[in-house]
């Protein structure tokens, strides 16, 4: 295929991204308001000299974390890919890094082609929670029966429709509008059905760690289960009732919404065969 | 003695208190601004209902932390130290926290009576610093001799007047004036003659940190001595060079302050003998 001299050649960037979500007003772009998205969208329109869209592998709520987000930008700047990192991270607020640049095919894009995504919740079981870690730490120093948590975190492991662990008004990978492209495993998404490959729930030192890996996450669903087990761990709920509440398909079955700020996410997977050559 | 009944009995209490300093402008209390000393002393206010002057075993700079800093107030409130560590810190905001509360003679000064005081530095080695370390160290990517740095470091123990280490403006332990009670050991703190008991610096895993205790410290001089230990790092100032910058007793011989945000108070050591039963 020839090229006119006019043709634009856009290349397809992979971020991986870290940030404190406590100062921002979560990962999408909005008017007038401190967001993730937003930000990444100015600096790189600063960098590249024109607006570079920001695609992210799902939203994460005011207030959550990141370890390892995923998001792909089209730009047409010539830029090396180790450059970008380095301009990027000069201009962001130290609260949001980037960790790499990796440039991928033209086709990827970073919501559909995601296998899994990792999340964490981390609950702080001591008396006092030390000040640096109040920001990403639920602090829960009563009593909790650990044990039964850890026996009820097993249950979500499978392929369940979770619409009680969803949030009423949106699921996250629900946000956007199908695509041309769209294969089984979108169509599969717009449901509520969703595969957690492992969900596990483990005391580390002073504090109890969930981890919780899958194809896809509703809006809420991390938060939705972890209050559920604190209810579990505080006898409101029985282990055993973790089949009926998901059963039941709706929200009220379940437990109260975890706050945000517990919530990491940890790393989003891929395909091995993204990347090209530059 | 017979006590009259208008006579009131004031209580002195010694917290320990832990803190993140980066949105506050410093320990002490100033108007219009956000300290620690003046947030301590509005929630006390609350707590006990009357003025509680809280009194420091010594300032910490703006974005400085403490996991360990001790002050004591004298209060009339007949309220158990347990009870008044959980009131406090119902009341504080999650950035400061107060660790344990204890009954001390009632000539207790936090400050006079200090015997020593353990600083950390912590500098981030790494290319990319996780936005939830940033508040805690400074991040230096750049080559540093680190070898050359640790030999620096253990020059500084012992007592010296370590007058090129002091910021122009005050030292640290002579913001008050001298009382009734001085002794030999506040006379000598008001020279600029301190004891270093410990200067160690040592790698730990991503971070390089620094460790040093003393008898007390001037204004500055844990961040000017790290603002030296760098430049020898970066080969602009020799190992050897130490023992003249101190004998040089004059701030311009040394290297220049290091950021607020690395710097962390760890703990003030008592006499075991400042308790009383209740």
């Amino acid at each position: 295929m020839t090229e006119s001299a006019e043709q634009i050649r856009y290349r397809n960037l992979l971020l991986r991204i870290a940030y404190d979500g406590t100062d921002f007003y979560g990962w999408q772009i909005q008017p007038e308001r401190a967001t993730i998205q937003g930000t990444l969208a100015e600096v790189l329109e600063q960098i590249c000299g024109e607006k570079v869209p920001v695609c992210g592998s799902g939203r994460t709520d005011a207030g959550v974390h990141a370890g390892g987000q995923a998001a792909n930008i089209k730009t047409s700047s010539p830029i090396p890919c180790p450059n970008l990192v380095k301009a990027m991270n000069r201009l962001l607020p130290e609260s949001i890094r980037i960790l790499s640049a990796q440039a991928v095919r033209e086709d990827f894009h970073a919501r559909y082609h995601a296998q899994s995504k990792l999340y964490r919740y981390r609950i702080f079981r001591g008396e006092i929670c030390p000040p640096w870690l109040s920001r990403y730490v639920l602090p829960y120093p009563y009593p909790l029966d650990e044990a039964a948590m850890e026996r009820a975190a097993k249950y979500f492991e499978g392929t369940y429709d979770f619409r009680s662990f969803a949030a009423a008004d949106r699921d996250e990978d629900n946000e956007e509008q199908a695509t041309a492209s769209d294969t089984a495993v979108q169509v599969e998404k717009q449901s509520s059905i969703r595969t957690v490959f492992s969900s596990v729930l483990s005391r580390q030192g002073v504090e109890l760690v969930y981890n919780i890996e899958g194809n896809g996450f509703l809006h809420h669903m991390v938060r939705n289960i972890v209050g559920t087990l604190i209810d579990i761990g505080r006898g409101r709920t029985k282990v055993e009732a973790v089949p009926e509440i998901l059963g039941a398909r709706q929200r009220s079955a379940a437990g109260p919404t975890a706050p945000a700020r517990g919530l990491h996410l940890v790393s989003v997977c891929y395909p091995d065969d993204i990347g090209v050559a530059e």
